[in-house]
C-alpha cells in the first residue's frame, strides 16, 4: 500500500505533540491531569481537538449525549464510514496519554490527508468518546455504549459519580447534555454506518518496552471473570493454642486456594493458553486481626482475564470446587460474592493483517498481543463492526501521573495506521 | 499419695465458685470483664483474693511493685517454699477465667488444707501476679519478670499503656506501688527459696472440649518466632495488561511463601515435630488496593510456634532462603522487619510425672498437652525452678466475654492438684 509522503507524517506528528502540550496544560491537575468523566477536564479536552478538527476544515459536531464526532468528508456520504478514536477523560491525577492519544492521532490523520489534498471514497470519522474510565461511574465502557443505545434505560438515574455522589443524569445536565437518549435505549449511531473501527492507545503494562516495540497489533481484549468481594469464613482463634487439624484459618485456607490457581495458570500458560490471573485485594478484618490470633475473616478479589471464553468459564467451575475441597479439608467457608463478567472481544483478523502488513511495508517493528484491558473497541467489536486496536509503547504504565509516550512512537504508528486507513477510505 | 477428704475438697470449691462469682461481679464490663494491667480492675481481683485468703489465716503481703503473696506457714520456715499462682490481669471485655483460675485454685487449695487442719512441712505461696496480658504493656510476662528483676531497667519509663500512652512508673505509682526495683533490677522473690511452681490455667484452645476431658498437665509452653511487621514489595501494575513473566505481584509472592510454610508445617507435623504457623495479618494496602490492580505492597505476619528451639531457628533460616528464591523468581523484595524471640520452656520431667499419677489415682481423665500460649509459668521455668501448668477445660478459647469454665472441672483440678500438693509440701 502507498505510504504518504514524509511532509504529510511530518505535519501530522506536529499537530499531534501540539495537541498534547496544549491537552496537558489546559487539564493539568498536579500530580498528572485530571479529566472527569462529564466533567470539566473532558470538555476542554474536546474543545481542544475539535478547535484543531475546525481548522482542517472537518464537520464537527456533538451528540446528545455529549459524543464528538468530527468528520473529514468523503467522496461518497452514502458509504458507511471509516471510524477512528477513543475516550478523552482520565483518571483523577492520570496521565496525559491514555484514551487521548486515540483521539489526537485520529485528527493528526485527517491533517496528513489534508496536506496531500486527498479526499477519500468515505467519510473519516474521528470519536472523541466520552466516560471509558470506571472509576468515575461504576460501568464499562459507559460513552460508547451509550451511543449505540446498549446501556441499561436506568443507568443516568442510577449510576452515581464516585467522587460527588450525583447521578450521571445530574452531570450530563450540568454539562448541557441530555440523557433521553439513553433512558429510551436509543442508538446515536448506526454500526451498519461503520465500514470498520480502528483505536489507536497506549499499552498499559510494560510488554512494548521491554521489547523495545513502537508498537503492537492487538489480537483481542481479554474478557474477564472478576470476584471483587470474595470471601473467606473460618474462626478467629489462638495462634499458638490450636493445632493444626483443628484450625479454621481463613487466611490460610484462602492463600491455598489463591497459591493453586497460580499453580494452574502455571500450567495452562505453558500449555499455550492465554490467562492473567491477580488477587489485587487480600485483606484481614483491620478492627480484629493481630499478629497472635488465627484470623477468622479474610477479604479477597480474583480478577482472571483471558482471550477464550470457555477457559473461562472453565476456571470458574474449577474455582467452585477447589474452594468446596478446601471448605472441607479447612472448615473455612467460601463466599465469592457476586462475579462480574465480560466477554473476550476479538480484533478483526483483516485489519490485524492489514496493520501487521502497513508495518512491514513501513519498517516499524511490531509484534501482535492481546489487550489486558477493557477498551472501548470491544464494544465496536461487540457490535459486529470490524474493529482493530494498536498499541503504543508507553513506559510506566497508566493511570498514573508518568505515562510517558515518546513522539517519536506516535510518528511510528502514524507510519503504520495513515497508509492502512487510506486504503480502508478508498 | 493420699486423697484429701471429700469435705475439704468440697471447701475448696465452693469457696473457688464464690471467689469466681465475686471476681466476675466485681471487675464486669459487659461484655464480659475488664482487669487492666497496673489498673482498678487487677487491683479489685487483688481485693476479693486477699480477703479470702486473710480469713483463711494466711499470711498476706503486696510487694513494691504489687505481686500479691499469701501465704499458708510451714512447719519449718527455712525450707524453699512451694509455689502457686498465676495473673489477675485480663483483656479488655475478656473473660473471668484466664488467668485469675490459677489464683484462686490456690487460694481454694490453701483452703482444702485448712479444712483438714494440715500444716505441712513447707510454705505454701500463692501469688497473685501483676500484668501477664500483653495488650495493655507491650511485653511478654511483665509482671513475673519484673518479680525477678528480669525487666529492662528502662521498662518502668519506656513501656506505655496502650490505652492511656502513660509509663508503667506512672500507673505504678498511681496504685501506691514503687518502679524503683525495676530500674534497679533487684529480684524481689529469690528462686533459691522457690522448691518449685505450679500454675493452673484455662485451656486457650479447644483439645480439651473436644476430647472430652476435664484437665492436661501441659509438657512445655512453646517458644515463638515472630516476624509481625513483614512486607513484600512488588511493583503496582494493571492486572490484565501484565504477562505472568513480567509481573511483580507482591501478594501473590507472599501467598507462595505462606503456602510453601504450610506445605513444609504438613510435612514436620507428619514426623512428629511439635509446630504450629499463623498468619494472622494479610493485608494489601487499603490506600492504593483494587481487584484490577497487581499489588506492589503486602503487609504480613508470621507467627511460628514450637517447643523445639532447633526447629524454630531452622524454620527462620528456612523462610530466608525460600523468601531469597521468590524475590529472584517473581521480583518481590521481602522485609520481615523485626523479629521477636521466646524461648521454649520445658515443664519439670518429675512434677509432670507426679501430676499424672495424681490424675490416675484421683480418677480424672487427663492427657499431656504442650501450651501454645505463652504464660508466667515460662518465668520459672526459664530460672530452673522446677515449674509445670495444669491446663482446665474451657470453652471457646480465651480473650474474649465468653470464655467458660465449668466448676465441676474446677472440681477435678483441685481433685489433682491437692494431693500432688500436698506431696510436694510435704
Amino acid at each position: 500500500m502507498p505510504a504518504l509522503p514524509d511532509h504529510a507524517l511530518t505535519r501530522a506528528l506536529d499537530l499531534a505533540t501540539d495537541l498534547f502540550a496544549r491537552l496537558a496544560a489546559a487539564t493539568g491537575d498536579p500530580p498528572g491531569i485530571t479529566r472527569a468523566s462529564y466533567g470539566d477536564g473532558e470538555a476542554i479536552a474536546q474543545r481542544i481537538l475539535s478547535d484543531a478538527a475546525a481548522s482542517l476544515d472537518m464537520e464537527v459536531s456533538t451528540d446528545e449525549i455529549g459524543t464528538l464526532r468530527m468528520v473529514l468528508p468523503g467522496r461518497d456520504r452514502s458509504l458507511p464510514a471509516v471510524v477512528m478514536g477513543s475516550h478523552l477523560d482520565s483518571v483523577p491525577h492520570g496521565g496525559n496519554f491514555d484514551g487521548a492519544a486515540g483521539v489526537v492521532i485520529g485528527v493528526a490523520i485527517a491533517a496528513a490527508l489534508r496536506a496531500i489534498d486527498h479526499v477519500p471514497a468515505r467519510d473519516l470519522m474521528v470519536l472523541g468518546i466520552r466516560a471509558e474510565e470506571m472509576c468515575w461511574f461504576p460501568a464499562h465502557y459507559l460513552g460508547s455504549r451509550a451511543l449505540f443505545g446498549l446501556l441499561p434505560r436506568d443507568a443516568p438515574d442510577t449510576l452515581r459519580r464516585v467522587d460527588t455522589g450525583r447521578t450521571l443524569a445530574e452531570h450530563m445536565t450540568d454539562q448541557g447534555l441530555d440523557p433521553t437518549p439513553i433512558r429510551e435505549g436509543r442508538a446515536l449511531l448506526d454500526p451498519a454506518r461503520i465500514a470498520c473501527f480502528f483505536e489507536p492507545h497506549i499499552e498499559q503494562g510494560p510488554v512494548l518496552v521491554e521489547e523495545r516495540l513502537p508498537v503492537a497489533i492487538v489480537t483481542g481484549i481479554r474478557g474477564s471473570l472478576r470476584y471483587p468481594q470474595a470471601r473467606a469464613t473460618g474462626m478467629h482463634a489462638h495462634a499458638g493454642a490450636v493445632p493444626r487439624r483443628r484450625r479454621r484459618d481463613a487466611a490460610m485456607a484462602a492463600v491455598r486456594l489463591i497459591a493453586a490457581l497460580d499453580d494452574r495458570w502455571s500450567r495452562l500458560e505453558a500449555g499455550g493458553a492465554d490467562l492473567v490471573c491477580t488477587t489485587g485485594i487480600l485483606a484481614t478484618d483491620p478492627k480484629h486481626h493481630t499478629s497472635t490470633k488465627i484470623p477468622g475473616s479474610l477479604r479477597f478479589s480474583l480478577d482472571i482475564r483471558s482471550l477464550d471464553a470457555a477457559l473461562l468459564a472453565e476456571l470458574d467451575t474449577w474455582l467452585g470446587s477447589e474452594a468446596a475441597r478446601l471448605s472441607t479439608a479447612r472448615g473455612v467457608s467460601f463466599d465469592f460474592g457476586p462475579p462480574t463478567h465480560a466477554a473476550p472481544a476479538l480484533m478483526d483478523p483483516g485489519l490485524r493483517a492489514l496493520l501487521m502488513r502497513s508495518a512491514s511495508e513501513a519498517g516499524v517493528p511490531a509484534r501482535e498481543m492481546a489487550s489486558g484491558a477493557g477498551h472501548d473497541c470491544a464494544t465496536f467489536a461487540g457490535l459486529g463492526i470490524p474493529s482493530v486496536m494498536l498499541f503504543l509503547r508507553n513506559e510506566h504504565g497508566s493511570h498514573n501521573p508518568y505515562e510517558a509516550l515518546e513522539m517519536a512512537d506516535v510518528g511510528a504508528a502514524l507510519a503504520v495506521l495513515a497508509p492502512a486507513l487510506r486504503e480502508r477510505l478508498g
